[in-house]
C-alpha cells in the first residue's frame, strides 16, 4: 500500500468508527479551494447517497450551512497551514461536530490545531521533485475514494488504486512530451492582455486554477474560466479573430463539450491553444477510471506551461503586488 | 395564495404523493443556469438532508450523477424551452425516475415535453412590465422553500412568504432610486474594455450571471466573476489604479465578505461600482428572510444598469454575432 493510500485509508476508516459520514465539504480558498475539484468532480458523479459541498472557507465561516454536523466530515487545505479563514473554518466546522481533515504543506501549523486529522502533501515549484499521487489534488481524489469505498462501496476501487501507482510515470512522461510545446506556446503568448480558459468535466477546476492563482495572480493577465458547455450560452459572443483561448481537453465522458468547443473556436479563427489528455498519454490508466486523473495531469503539465510563460515574460512565477507585502 | 405560491406548493405536494424528494438539482444553460441561484443558495444554507446540485445542462447530459433517481427531482429552465442541451437534459433525469420541473417563458415547446411539471414564468425586456415574483430566478427560490417546507420542514416559511408578497414593492422602489446613479454609470464605464464582477452569497449568482449574459454575450465587453472572498487568494493582484470592479453588496451573512473587497478596491483606487441592497430597501423584508432576496434584487437594478449602459455605448442588448445567426 502507497504512502498516500495508506494514509487516506486510515484517516476514513478512523472517522467511521466515531461517526456516521453523510456529507462532504471541501473547503480552501484559492487554490486551496481549486485543488479539491478531482475530489469533487469524482463524489458528483460516482456517490448515491453521500451530499458534498464545495466553498470558499470565509464563505464557509459566515454562511456556514445548517447540515454541517456530527454526521459530516469537512476537508480543508492550506498551504502554508495559516490562511487565516480556512483555519476559523476547521474550528468552526469542529465545533458543530463535523471531522475535520486539514491538508498542508507545512506541518504543525494553526490549521493543523483544528483538524482532527492531518495531512502532509507534497509540493514544490520545480514539478518533477514530487510524487504527482502525494500532491494536494491527488489527495482531494484520493479522500473521496476512501470515503465512497468505506460508506457506499466504489467498483472501480481496484483501478482507481491501480491508476494511482501508474500516475508518476504518466505524469514524468507528459512534462517532458510538453516541453518543447511550452517554449513555442510561451513565444506565442506572451504579450497577450486577456486570455480565457477553458475545460468541462474532471478539468474544469484545472481550468479555473490556471485563471484566477497564474494568470490573474502571477502573470497580472486579465483571465476568466469558461465552462465548454457553458461557452455557448452567452461567453462565446466574445470571441473574434485572435481571442485568446486556452482550452484544457479531458478524456473524460465531457470531452464532446470541449470536442465543440473547438470547433467553434477554430471556425471563427479565436486564438486557441489545446492541452488534450489523449495525447499525453492518459489512456496508460485504467478506461474506468481515467478520466478522473484528467485534472490532475492539466495541473501538472500546466506547471510546465506556466514556468515558461513567466519565463519568456520575464514576469517569475513569485512576483507579488500585495500577496505576503501588504495587510488586507 | 399569489399565483406563484400556489404554483410551487401544488407542484411539490404532487410530486410527495408519488416518491421522496432526497436530492434537487438545478439545471440549466447560461442565464437560465444562473438564475437558479437563489434557489440553490437557500437550500445549501438551509437545508438539512437534502442534497443540492447545480449544473450546466450538457454536463448534466454526458456526465450524470449516479445518484439522479426516483428520490430526486430535477429543475430545469430554458427561456424558449429548446435550448437542446436542457431538453435532453430533462429527458435523461425523466429516463432515470426523477421528477422533473421545467421553467419556460414560452409555453408549449420542447422542455415542456419532458418535464412533469411546468411553469410559465414572466419576463421582459423592460423589466417595470413583469411581477419580479413570478421571475425565473424567483421561481427558483419558491421551488426551494416548498421543497424545503414540505419534507424538512422550514421555521421562517411564513416570513419567506411575507418577503415574497412585498418583493414587487421593493424592485419597484429600487429601480426607480437607480435610474439616475445608472446613467452616471454608463457614461464613466462606456469605454471600459474589462469589467470584473463581484459577489457573495445569495448575489453570487447575479455577479456570474452579470459577467456572462451581459458584459460578454450582449456588449462583448471582457468580463470575469470573483467571489468577494476568493478576491483575497489571487484575483486581487490583477488590481491597480483603474481596474474596473462592480460589486454586488449582499445584505446577507457574507457582507463581510463585500467589505473587506471593497475596502481593499477602495485602497489600491480600483475603480469600484458598488450597488448595495441596504441602501435599495432590503431591509423592508422581514430579517429572518432578506438575505435570500439579495440575488433576485440586484437582477432586478441591473437591469436598469444594462439599459443605460447599452444606450451609452449604442450596443443594443439584443446584438449578436453568433446566438440566433449561425449553426454551433
Amino acid at each position: 500500500m502507497s504512502v498516500a493510500h495508506d494514509t487516506v485509508n486510515k484517516i476514513i476508516a478512523d472517522v467511521l468508527t466515531k461517526q456516521k459520514i453523510e456529507r462532504v465539504w471541501f473547503v480552501g480558498c484559492g487554490g486551496s479551494l481549486t485543488g479539491f475539484w478531482p475530489g469533487k468532480y469524482f463524489l458528483d458523479c460516482e456517490a448515491n447517497h453521500l451530499a458534498v459541498g464545495y466553498m470558499t472557507s470565509n464563505e464557509f465561516v459566515h454562511a456556514t450551512p445548517e447540515a454541517v454536523g456530527k454526521n459530516s466530515v469537512v476537508i480543508l487545505a492550506s498551504q502554508q497551514g495559516n490562511t487565516a479563514e480556512t483555519v476559523e473554518a476547521a474550528r468552526v466546522a469542529q465545533q458543530k461536530g463535523a471531522a475535520t481533515i486539514g491538508l498542508v504543506y507545512t506541518p504543525e501549523t494553526p490549521l493543523c490545531k483544528y483538524s482532527d486529522y492531518t495531512i502532509n502533501y507534497q509540493w514544490a515549484r520545480y514539478p518533477e521533485k514530487v510524487d504527482p499521487a502525494q500532491q494536494k489534488a491527488a489527495y482531494s481524489l484520493w479522500l473521496a475514494v476512501e470515503i465512497l469505498k468505506q460508506t457506499e462501496g466504489y467498483a472501480c476501487y481496484d483501478a482507481m488504486i491501480s491508476a494511482f501507482s501508474q500516475f508518476a510515470g504518466v505524469v514524468n512522461h507528459a512534462q517532458q512530451q510538453v516541453k518543447e510545446d511550452a517554449l513555442r506556446f510561451a513565444e506565442q503568448w506572451k504579450d497577450e492582455k486577456v486570455i480565457y480558459m477553458m475545460g468541462s468535466g474532471p478539468s474544469y477546476g484545472a481550468a479555473h486554477q490556471e485563471s484566477i492563482c497564474i494568470l490573474l495572480e502571477m502573470q497580472w493577465i486579465h483571465s476568466a474560466s469558461i465552462h465548454s458547455g457553458e461557452y455557448f450560452h452567452g461567453p462565446f459572443e466574445i470571441t473574434e479573430p485572435g481571442t485568446p483561448f486556452i482550452l484544457l481537453q479531458s478524456a473524460g465522458r465531457t470531452r464532446p463539450l470541449d470536442e465543440r468547443a473547438i470547433r467553434f473556436i477554430e471556425r471563427y479563427q479565436g486564438k486557441l491553444q489545446c492541452i488534450d489528455v489523449e495525447k499525453l498519454d492518459i489512456a496508460a490508466l485504467p478506461a474506468s477510471v481515467k478520466e478522473y486523473f484528467c485534472g490532475l495531469l492539466h495541473n501538472c503539465v500546466l506547471d510546465v506551461y506556466n514556468l515558461a510563460l513567466a519565463t519568456a515574460r520575464n514576469h517569475p512565477l513569485t512576483t507579488r503586488r500585495y500577496m505576503w507585502k501588504v495587510e488586507y
